[in-house]
């Protein structure tokens, strides 16, 4: 095995180099002939799903992993928009981000050039190898698929169709290799491939994104988990507030961007809050507040100080009166996973302030958590959110896939 | 050990909170008090120093290991001047780089704010202290300081006169902090710090970057070393390719930017190698070359496939003929380190191609590999140069301390 991805590592090298030299339009190519390829391979498509579903039902596992797994129609034509879209983003390659002159005429400039070989490790949903693959090969870069074992045939149909494409536009099949095997040890031996993966990006659970920092030598991107945070400032519009504030927590609660924890300025807890909880009641929400909470809202249950750590993702909420904002802070800056936080407030010198002050990575003020997304915030496809602040904090776009290199031209300029 | 080193991490990520929002006089104030406090008190930093520089007498260190101990009057002075220079340096921090209103009106930006807890872990030249504290301070970052055993009493007295100047200008005392033990079980304690550290930044030999990097669980910045090359392209000025060639080798052949394999085209050798060489020679510079050099330089010595990877760091050189550009663009990603590699030519065809396809940290058109180097391009100082590309790539400056955070600003927005 440990020989076999070596080799994978050696084939991916070589294919960055001769990706990182693809103009765009071989890359915008190979992006749209996948999304054929996708279309018109859906009967094989379809095979090698139904066979992964079988296999997990004969396994016997539960429902919502089933479900994760299947390839339906909507989850086709997803993955073929997705491609679409990729294929029209621009760019990065080769951007000049800057350029200046030093006093020996010396001209310098940054210039934007492809990561290398990325390595992605990730579970169970196989849309992830279309959807990770599209944003490397976008960015000039190789990718190193390692999927779960419960979509093994789906993953390896879907990556050789990407691998088909890729040659029809005259780029490496190498710049997509999908791990073929559902060993586990193949994970440590790829993680262990310093010198041939650049970036290893984990997609899933946070045992698997654990797993995958403590065991990669090369550095990781990576985000655990989003507890966030919505403020509602004693000069908040209450409505508003209301307004953000049930977007946040129930328009898609499974999600990393949904809210966790409402703050409440004590001044208009009495005004905001049984309004807000019977929203959430109608909504099937389940509150645990703080014990002033608990006396203005009837039938709100007790927040425990794992209530304040915790990333439901699902209808529940904890929720905390506090006496002004830098209480508010203070319990971000303790509680909080730097994801996402809102506050809701009409006065500027908070707004200014609460930017300012609370480091995650998407601080708004006055709209919903739920915007921290590639998507949403104009970046195009996203391959996940970082929340470790090295290389990239936030939604992480195409460019995110790229680094800089200096370039420096000169006219026989030598060092004194 | 590990409680003291836990207790570290903590007050750092305490501190980080505070320095994150330190205005930029305060920040100025506190690099302009180290510097007349390392003036004022010279009298004790000598004596710490001397102490160090007789503990490494008794344990017989050899000489150019105590040279490097020494803080001379010229080395004092480099630092005073250093924090003076960082001192006058733009504040990064709260820069918009950029920002854009997304059709549901909601305004999108991002800011730049500080990595948060450096780490830096670094061997005996004691000014690394003062140096690396001064940039992370500068980023608003908190940092933990590890150095050499051999520089311990310098290294406690300096930081310990940072720490004083941080307080006078009404920042944490803890911004910076100084691991009070030689004992090395303190480095593995420091590098477990995945919770409060934020990167670590080994500054040193080799072995201590393998080192760092193997054990750390944070991420790592570094560069493990500098096989830089100057390929003389058929079409170059012959005159300023010898100057080139000759300043990227012996103007200071001990860094990292300097040559160590020079690339010459065959159309070219005969005319230019025979000169060259002799520049070489008067120069006391060993060349080790292909055969075909061999051939045209009389006592050229052979190289073998270990001197083609070979980073001399010494008055030695391997030289090597190739047939075309292509062959020794082959020959740099072979055998090269992506640190800094140099074309010399008149053709704008091929100056092109070399900066689009070549993938190292600096790539120079007619320029001495020796101007990579923050000062050189004119990013003020510098805290090393990265070779791996995630988040730096290159010579790292303030900016490279720091990371962006999305901020949005809205009225009222929710997804849909």
């Amino acid at each position: 095995m440990r020989e076999e991805i070596l080799e994978m590592g050696r084939k991916a090298r070589q294919a960055s180099h001769l990706m990182a030299m693809a103009n765009s339009n071989q890359k915008r190519e190979a992006l749209e002939r996948m999304a054929s390829a996708l279309q018109n391979e859906r009967g094989s498509i379809e095979a090698a799903n139904l066979k992964d579903v079988h296999e997990a039902e004969i396994k016997g596992l539960g429902k919502p992993k089933i479900e994760r797994l299947i390839i339906s129609e909507k989850v086709l034509m997803e993955m073929i928009d997705g491609l679409k879209e990729v294929s029209m983003l621009p760019d990065p390659v080769g951007e000049l981000t800057r350029m200046w002159t030093r006093p020996n005429g010396l001209r310098v400039g940054r210039m934007r050039i492809p990561l290398g070989v990325i390595g992605i490790v990730y579970e169970s949903r196989p849309n992830v190898t279309v959807d990770a693959a599209a944003l490397c090969i976008k960015a000039g870069n190789a990718v190193i698929l390692r999927g779960g074992s419960e979509a093994f045939h789906s993953n390896r149909c879907l990556a050789g169709i990407l691998k088909r494409s890729l040659v029809q536009a005259g780029l490496p099949e190498d710049a997509v290799q999908f791990v073929e095997t559902t060993d586990r040890q193949a994970v440590l031996d790829l993680l262990g491939l310093e010198e041939y993966v650049d970036v290893m990006i984990p997609r899933g659970g946070e045992d698997l994104i654990r797993f995958v920092t403590q065991n990669a030598s090369m550095p990781v991107l990576k985000h655990y988990k989003g507890v966030c945070h919505v403020y509602v400032d004693c000069d908040a519009d209450l409505e508003m507030a209301r307004n953000i504030s049930f977007n946040a927590k129930v328009q898609r609660p499974a999600t990393c961007n949904a809210m966790e924890t409402l703050l409440v300025h004590e001044a208009i807890a009495e005004n905001f809050l049984p309004a807000m909880a019977e929203d959430f009641r109608r909504a099937g929400v389940e509150l645990r507040g703080c014990e002033r909470t608990m006396a203005l809202v009837p039938g709100c249950g007790t927040a425990t100080e794992e209530d304040w750590y915790a990333e439901y993702l699902d209808l529940i909420l904890a929720v905390r009166i506090v006496g002004d904002m830098d209480e508010a802070i203070g319990h971000i800056t303790r509680y909080g996973s730097q994801h996402t936080e809102a506050i809701v407030t009409s006065n500027f010198e908070r707004a200014h302030r609460f930017i300012r002050e609370v480091q995650s990575s998407l601080v708004l003020v006055n709209a919903s958590t739920r915007f921290n997304d590639g998507f949403q915030l104009g970046l195009g496809a996203e391959i996940g959110i970082s929340t470790s602040r090295l290389h990239a904090f936030g939604p992480m776009g195409v460019e995110e896939l790229t680094t800089t290199k200096f370039i420096a031209l000169g006219s026989g300029q030598l060092r004194s």
